[in-house]
Formats: structure tokens, C-alpha cells, sequence
């Protein structure tokens, strides 16, 4: 067997970091990942701090981060599990390194001229940044495999996003949707979606026994949907909703199809796009997916449902948006890069 | 201050008739209610060994249904919330018999020919059916409180279909809305909704941890929202979910204006449609209703987005199915039908 | 019917705060409430920018607080709702100005000398402090009425320990329990007791799916209960728990009877003891209280199981932490302040 | 490499035997099992059916249980996740044909002769159950590993009492609990521990935003804890209960200390007991283990707080009742009674 790859993870106190964390820790290709944080940054020493989870397994020591110590530890690929503006900031100079990055956050998921601006740029050096963007592969495996093998920044796509793109992305390569009409995600996410901090918003009394929308026609994850599918702006509704649940995507999209079909045509559609890959699911009518279904899996799970009209489809899409959304997408990107099988420390 | 009004209710053991019972006893204008269960009717012989909550509070008990028991008990109103076979079965009889009904089920909501087979039949006299359902007025007070006022027997509306049509009809009904280009109703409901029987669906660990679709084009409660917003079948795309909570109910409804409108204007349409209608509340941008804020209330909540290009707009309905989707209505019915304030007993 | 009191609350944006202030708006004995807030204090105007459920209702001004504006408004009783530090700041001085005050924090609820520090005085005059302890009343009416009805100062129990001491004061009036061999109380809440401030521990990921023990032989609510059922600190032992639920308690408690008893005669003891108390509830064996029954009602629940050796007894109590627990038995101490039925306002 | 050992599960569509299944499908020293069903049993004809999350990955097919069949398919284990009744009914033709038994129901569990009627006999051949029995290792790996590793027939340990005897056996065989004080255990358990029926008991609007005890006195695990424990059956009160969440158990024991101990003491008992013991973690005061930190996986988890008089001790033990609490352990004995390491499949 090869040489075992070195990782590095920078924000593994954060819950899609720490989910990282755990699959790289049982990945077989790789060493023991070296737990990074910011050099001012606060919490306790060691991961099980923070995680108790993890208490008594043998310590994961946080050790400051700099590019040197990246360089000393022999680290090949770096993720960032951080705020966009610090992946801002400390990006470009890794990779200007030689160190591979996988980036979670939004800071690279964009290219449009007219989206650059909704990802701040908080201190970073804008010219590095842009420098850095020119070179980020969208991390979207199975639209983009063959890029991601050899991108030296991968940025891997939001939870929403991957929930979304996923589910369209097949019948717009067919021509199947009137884009016309106007595309309808309205999509749904538990709390861990929202971030570990503390805020009014996700105190257990406000999340329990309710449901809310929130950032309607305004929620960053637009920008990539309508990049990765090639829409205009104004051709996708995109509402989000927090659900009183710690986990878990489901996101229910409304198309009106060009033409008439059939219901074994859509699922041909969407098993033809998929075929051979391993962490998208397509259900057969009638079954759809739930959440529970590919919570705590890689998996994006894919179901439909067409009306008798012939024309107006209701596609039910659903992830883990710590796994396919976030964590779990970002092994399967780093698998593609080493050229692994795509499931490798997925199972 | 006027003779009190002497009221029963048939099926108080499931969480409607639960619901509507407590609001029953508080109401100032009436005597205590008469609780009635099926003959066959299996259960505790006292309300509180299905409602442990009721315990101690003095006896609730449970007596056989029959028309000779309303008459001797002198009841005027008598509310069913029962299954709607069993409400075809014996609504008739007791609006022949003078006394009044307010039901629950969806046994009476459909007028169209083509909608007549949504509800079946069960073992009821399709005659005495028909003649019922003849007489039944949809008892939704915002839209048709003077036709309620003289009814013999009022539908009350279904949960969903009461968060949707009002959400919806201020705005068809001022040529607000490009109906050509479709109505979306994403809903979402707590588990109440789907009634007291223990199933494989209703199960703790199915539900918690879950959201699901179901029923896709194909929910019941389509039709009573079609026929009450005159909206043809294929201009009304309704999905509903099941959600990890006990009770409310959420409606993301997406339409396209038939031209360009400020947000002001949306809102203007709403406060008209609902001035001095005590139970719905309009929300001012950017505010949304929350499931929260209608809980354990008769509101209908009703808030919006407009997009930036005038002509797309996302309306946030949230009910409390047992309140205002069902119980709370019903005693709002009874308050219209009766000439009282439509707040009485329900704040 | 005799003139309208006048009260106020301090601290209405807490949960609390809100309850209590849900609670006077609808009694009908009350003057509309006057909200007050702390003068540096921040937030919305209007109560109903914290609680959105109170939209459209008409407008809950929130104004600075001091003793002025209370004689100005002719308040004439003050509730606080409010940390303790700030009771121990305030209540003394509107004391002195001759309103009653019923304070919801755990100020003033201790009088044992050893128990003096378990609420710091923050930058309180200690002399004041002292002045008003000696003034305040335990304001659990249920054992208290009598003193209740002429304090100037009430002293509303904790959540936890309104569970446990209803529990317990009859079988130690009645000399049933064998105090040597110590009293266990594993009491659960859940989060809406832990206040509104977002904290690591409110998140909503981090009480979904779990259950935790704190403060295990720590908890200031062990002072309350010692000194009202006259115990020795090392008699009792009370462990609480956070549970994945906005509101509700339940205590499990574990007692050795001091001599055989039958089932019959420890429900005796506690039906004659709260004999006539309208929120209070004794449950018969072999039904025990769960949380969902009192919950959203003033009771106090309880119940219990005794083992066939006739000595080990299994105590089950459980309250809504913030009615019995809080702001319900406020309104309960004010109705007994004015001579009114405890119910009033409740129901 | 040994050649890979073949199981068979009968019983995977309830909670634990699906979680077994998933634990043997990724056992890199089994080959893929067999799942069985009874004869006569319903549901579909294969295990993605039942559990949804399955789905895609290539088919689990249910097949018809007879010992031919083990036969024929060269079984070398069998686990039973089955009703006890069933498995007294087929546990033991199938020992004597050679194959060997896990079973995951209380059937075997119980030796003391008073404790027989524990569990029912159901259809059973009261005499072939007796000399199964006879054969029968409880099957808890950190107490009887030797056992284990020689035993034709493993009788797995329920939930709750992996709970309750880790957490008290080291304290137990130091001499260090006054056992005539009386040991108390207040357990809460999430509700796959009910099974998967659906009963008005396990409706998600009855276990949501509540908590209920239940079997107090009564509950069948006590028999185990008390064999195990070397207790007489009223030196354990034991009380269980239900919480709002899918799955994890939290024990909260209370034992007075037959001598003044430090905190250091009693951790030196715990750590010296379980030295070595890849699934039991103890925590260091103060920390306490909490339901999360060890839900999917099979850490047992023990923490403890002492009294400042040095003799009362709090412990607090936690288990994921789906795989320490069964599926997990049933794995780990499977390790031991083939030599494996005994965290082999469980990482």
C-alpha cells in the first residue's frame, strides 16, 4: 500500500470540523490527522474538550496553525472547517505552499463577477483572493470529478447547495425544465446547520416545537445553485427553514417539466446521470426520501413524484448537511483527488 | 344575560375533540358540555382516562351517542369530531332533528361533482348524504361569516386548507395573482394532524430525528382549498409535510403576481381583506410568522417576501391545527352562529 | 365588584416574565399591567419584539423602571422577574415605598444563616438585604397561605423546589419518613428553566438527543427545600437534569418510610393534607404524573408507588416549571394576597 | 487471514436486530449475513423495506428461519433479536444442532430460581428452556469475558442493566457500598428501548415534550441487575423512564459508601476495575458522562460526584441502548468468542 497521506484539519471545534475529524481519524489512507486552530484561539487544548464524545480515545491535541507548522508536519492536504473570512485570509498562502486545500466555507464557491461580493473579504488581501478563487474547483464530485483530481483548492459546496444542485442538475443537462416558469426549492435544515454559536436563534426554546423560514430570496447558498446550474437569478426561489432537529436536509423543488413525460422518463433521467455513483440515491415511485433515511450517511437521496398533468414534477432531495452537505463531501473530494474509490472512510 | 346555550360534542377522545372540549368548558355563554362516544365505543368511561391532564378536575364522563340523548339532554349544538365515514352516517339524522351541527371532518366540505368521491361514502345513505351536504356551509368565518350565521350544519375546514386559504384568497381575489403560472403550497404540520392512532408512521422514533413528504398531489385537502379560492385542480400544486413537533402548522406558498407590486401594496391588499377580523394577523415585512407564535392560539399568522423583481412572492401561513385548524374554528363557528364576539372563549 | 389592582412586572422579557405577564392580561381582577424594564436596559420598546406571539394585540410599551413611576401609575403590587442580583438592588427600596412585591428570583427565599451566601449580593447594600429577608414570606400558599396573605414581600419558590416540597411536607408532618436514611429527589426540567440567555449549553444541538445531570449536590434550590421541610443538608439529595423539552419537571423521589405503611394510608396522608388546595393534585396508584399533564396548567401533580415491602416509596411530582414553577404560582400568591380564590386567573 | 465466519440474524426488522445487521455488514471477519424471519412473519421480503436507509446498496433479503437453513448456509453464530417468547420457543433445537446462540431478548438472563417466572414460557418446552438456560453465559464482556469465549449460548444483557451493573460492580466488589442503605437507580431511557410497535405509548405526540416513569418496581431488568450484583431484590429500587428522545439511556445511581472515601478513591476503583476495557470510559469528576457522548457508539460511560460528607455518591452511567445496550454488545461477544479484538467492527 501506498505511503499513508498526511491531513490537517484547521476549525475542528466547529461540528462539520469535528465530523470531519471523526472520518478522517478511521480513514485508512491516512495518518492521524494534526488538529490545527487559530493562534489566538480560545477553548481547551485538546478536541475531547469541546467534544466529550471523544474523551478517553487518546487525546487530539489542537496545536496552533501556521505554515510553517503545516510544512514541519509534512502535511499534504489541508481542510478549512472556518468562517469564510478567515479561509479568506489564510487560503491563498497555503496554497501559494504547495499544501492542497479543501475549503468548507463559501469563500470559493464563486465565480460570477456579480457574486463576488456576497462573501466578504473581512482583512484578507483581495488580490490574493482573487488570484486564489481563479484556481478553485467547485467540489461537487459528481458533476466535477475529473476537475477536483487535480485542483490544488477545492471548494466544497454548501449543504443547501449540494441538496439542490444534485436534484436539478440532470433533467436541466436534458432540457426537461421549463426554466420559464420558475424553479421552487423550498428546503429544509436542522440546527447544525446554523453554526455552534450561541445566539437567540438556536436556544433550544426557540428551535423546539417550531418551524421557521428565514432568509427568503437572500440566503448566500443562491449564488452557487444558480452558478453550478447555469440559471439566472431570477429563474430560482430558494427558501430556507430551520427545523427543530440537529440534523439533517430535506429539500422539496417544484419544476414545471418542457414537455410532456412520463414518470419511468424522469427516473431514467436521473439514473443515467447517476449511474456508478455511489453517494447519490434514486428512489423509485412512489417511495420518496425522509431525512432519517440518509442521516448519518454520505448519501444524497433523490425521489420524485409527477402529477397526472404530465408536467409538474415534486422532487424530494435529501442529505446529512454534516456528511453530504459538508464533512463527508469533503472526504469523497479528497478520495477524488487521491484517485481512492469515492467511499473510502465513508461506510 | 341570555339563557345559557347547551352544547355536546361526539368524539372528544381524539386531540380535536380534546381540544375542543377544554375550550368548551371555559366558554362563558355555555353549559357544560355533554360528551358523547359511540355506542360501540370502547375507552374509558371519563374523558380523563384518555386525558390524564382533565384528572381530579370533577368528572368527564363519557355517555352514549343517540338523537334521543340530544333531545332529552335539550342540546342545541352538537359538534362531531369524528372520522368523516361516521360523520355521513349521523349528521343527517340530527339536522333533521333540529339540532344544530358544527363537524370537523371533511365529511361536508366539497360541493363539486368531481370532488364527491374524495370523502366515501362508508355505510351511509348517499341520499341523506346529499341532502346534507346541500344545506352545509364551509365554516370558515373570515370568508363566509353570514352564510355561517344561518347555518344548520357548518364544515369546519381542514387544518392545511385553512392556512392556505387564507393566505391566498385576499390576493386571488383582488386579480393579484398570475394564476396561470401556478400556486405552490409547501405546508408543514405537526404530528397531531395526523390524528390519535398509534401506526408505524405516528411512531416516536419515525417522526423525531425526520421531516417527510407525503401524500404529493393527492392530499385531501386540496379539494376544499381549490373550491373555496375557484381555482382549477392543476392550478394548485399542495405538498405536505410531517414534522418532529406535536402541533402547528406552516404554509411556504410561492406565486407570481400578475404585475409588478410593492411590498406595500401586498401588504395593504392583506390589512383590507382582514380589518377587524379578530384571528388573523397580518405581518409587516420583514417580519415571518413562526409555528411558534400561533401555538396554543386561533391565530392564522400571515406574513410575505416580495422579491426584488416585483412579481415573485413567498406568503408565510402558520396555524395551530387543534386551534384554528380545527377546535378553535369550530368554536369561532359557534360564536358567529350565535351573534357573539368571535374572541369569546378563545383567548 | 371592588376596584381594579394595579401591578407591574420587572423582567417581563424573560420566559418567566412573559408567562406572568400572559397570566395578568387575562385577569380579571388587574388594571392592564405596567411593563417595566431596567433603565439601561436593552431590547425592543414593545414586548412583543421578544415575543412575537403577542403581535397585533394591541401594544405592550416597555418603560424604565423606577420607584417614581410605580407611585405615579399607582402601581400596587410589583412583581420581579428578574436575576437575583437586581431583586437584591431593587425589591428593598419599593418595600419601603409601601408596594407589595412578590419576587420570582431566589433573593429573598432563604432564611437559615448558612444559607446566607448561596446568592451573592452582588453590589447590593448588605444591610438592606438583611432588612428585607427579614420581612419576606416563603410563598408557597399551599403551607403558607396565612403568612402569604400579609407579606409585604414574597418570596416565590424555585421551579424544583415547588416539586419537591409539595412531595415531601405531608409524610414528614405525618412523621413517615425515615429521615437517617436520607431523602433522594432526581428531578428533571426542562430547558425554558435554564433562562433565556444563549449559552453552550441552551443550543439547541446540544439538548436535542441528550440528557444530562448538573450541579449534582450544588444546586441553590437545595436550600429552599431543607429549610422549608426543616431538614439537615445531608438529609437530602437532589440531582437535576436538563431534558430535551422547552418547559416541564418532573422529581422522582426516594424515601424509606419510617415505619410499614399500605398504599392506602400514604394517599390518605397526602389527600388530607391537601384537601381543598385547587393546585394540587394527588394521583391513586397505579397512576403516576407525567409532565404532559400539568403542563400549561398551575397543578402540581402527585403521585407514587410503594414497594411490597411496605417501606421503599417511589415519590413522582411533577409542575409546569413556569406556572406552579414560576409565574403561575405568583398569581396564585397575589390571589391570596387579595383575598381572592386561588384559581382566579389560572384556569 | 482466518476464514470469514458466517452469521445469521433473526429478527432484523426491529430497532436492534436492524442495528446489528448494520454492525455485521461492515465486520471485516464475517462474511454477509443471513437474515431470517419467522415463517409465519409479514412485512416485506426484504430488510430495505422495513428500513429505508438501506436502500440502494444492493439488497437484503429476508429469508424464511428453519435450522436446515443454518445448516444449509453454514451458520456458525445466530443472533436472536426477537421476542423472549420466540427465542425460548427456537434457541434451543438450534443450540443442539451446534450452532451457537447470541440471543438479544431476556430469555436467558435469569438463574435464581425465584426469577424463572420473570420472563414467560410462552409456547415454549419448559423443560428443553431449562436446559438451555442451564447452558446460558450472561453475556457482558467486561464481567465475564472466559465465560463468554467457551459459551454455546450467550444471553446478551438488557439496556438498562449494562447500565446499572458497569456502573456499580467495581464499587460493589471493593466493598465499598453500605448495601443495606439501599442502592437506587433512576434510569431514562429514549424510546427505540420500547421496541417498535406502535402503541398509544410510543405516539410521538404522548413522548414528545414529556417525561413518564413507569414499571416502577416491576421492571424485568432488575432480575438481571440483582443476579449479576449479588443483591437481594430489595437492596435495588430501580426505577426507569421514558424520554423524549429516539435512543440512549442515562442511569443516575445513588449508593451511600461504607466508609469515608476522596473522590480519588472511588475513581481508582472504577479505572483499576475497567483497566484495559476498550468500551468503558470513567470520567473524572467533575465531569459527568452525558446521553450524547456516547450515542452510536458502545462506550458505556461512567462519572460519579461525591458528597462533601465523603459517604453519599452520585454516579451517572450512559449507554446507547441500541448497541452497548444490545446490538454493540452482542458484536463485542461475538469478538470475544472468536478471539478477536474486542473492538473489532465497533469503531
Amino acid at each position: 500500500m501506498a505511503a499513508k497521506v498526511k491531513t490537517a484539519v484547521l476549525g475542528a471545534t466547529g461540528y462539520a470540523g469535528y465530523e470531519l475529524t471523526r472520518l478522517l481519524l478511521r480513514h485508512e489512507r491516512l495518518q492521524k490527522p494534526l488538529l490545527l486552530k487559530r493562534e489566538s484561539g480560545g477553548g481547551g487544548a485538546d478536541l475531547s474538550a469541546s467534544f466529550p464524545a471523544l474523551s478517553g480515545n487518546g487525546g487530539y491535541p489542537l496545536e496552533p496553525f501556521s505554515v510553517a507548522k503545516l510544512k514541519e508536519a509534512g502535511v499534504d492536504l489541508l481542510f478549512f472547517a472556518t468562517p469564510h473570512e478567515l479561509s479568506r485570509s489564510l487560503v491563498p498562502e497555503v496554497v501559494r505552499a504547495g499544501v492542497r486545500v479543501i475549503d468548507l466555507s463559501g469563500a470559493w464557491r464563486l465565480r460570477r463577477t456579480e457574486h463576488r461580493d456576497i462573501y466578504g473579504f473581512g482583512d484578507a488581501d483581495v488580490k490574493a483572493v482573487h488570484e486564489a478563487m481563479a484556481q478553485a474547483v467547485y467540489g461537487l464530485p459528481e458533476l466535477r470529478s475529473k476537475e477536483i483530481a487535480d485542483a490544488a483548492l477545492v471548494a466544497n459546496p454548501g449543504c443547501y447547495a449540494t441538496s439542490v444542485i444534485l436534484a436539478l442538475a440532470p433533467l436541466l443537462a436534458a432540457g426537461l425544465i421549463d426554466r420559464e416558469r420558475g424553479i421552487i426549492s423550498d428546503s429544509k435544515s436542522g440546527v447544525s446547520g446554523a453554526g455552534k454559536d450561541a445566539t437567540a436563534r438556536t436556544h433550544f426554546v426557540s428551535v423546539a416545537d417550531n418551524l421557521s423560514a428565514y432568509g427568503v430570496f437572500k440566503h448566500r447558498h443562491v449564488g452557487e445553485m444558480v452558478e453550478q446550474l447555469n440559471l439566472n437569478l431570477d429563474e430560482l426561489t430558494f427558501t430556507p427553514h430551520l427545523l427543530p432537529i440537529p440534523r439533517g436536509i430535506l429539500s422539496t423543488i417544484y419544476v414545471k417539466l418542457s414537455r410532456s413525460c412520463t414518470s419511468a422518463e424522469v427516473e431514467t433521467c436521473y439514473r443515467d446521470a447517476y449511474k456508478g455513483r455511489r453517494w447519490v440515491r434514486v428512489f423509485s415511485p412512489p417511495q420518496l426520501p425522509e431525512i432519517q433515511y440518509s442521516l448519518h450517511s454520505n448519501h444524497c437521496d433523490i425521489g420524485f413524484c409527477l402529477a397526472d398533468d404530465a408536467r409538474r414534477l415534486v422532487i424530494v432531495s435529501c442529505v446529512d448537511n454534516l456528511l453530504k452537505g459538508a464533512a463527508g463531501q469533503a472526504v469523497q473530494n479528497m478520495n477524488v483527488i487521491y484517485g481512492w474509490n469515492e467511499a473510502e472512510g465513508l461506510q
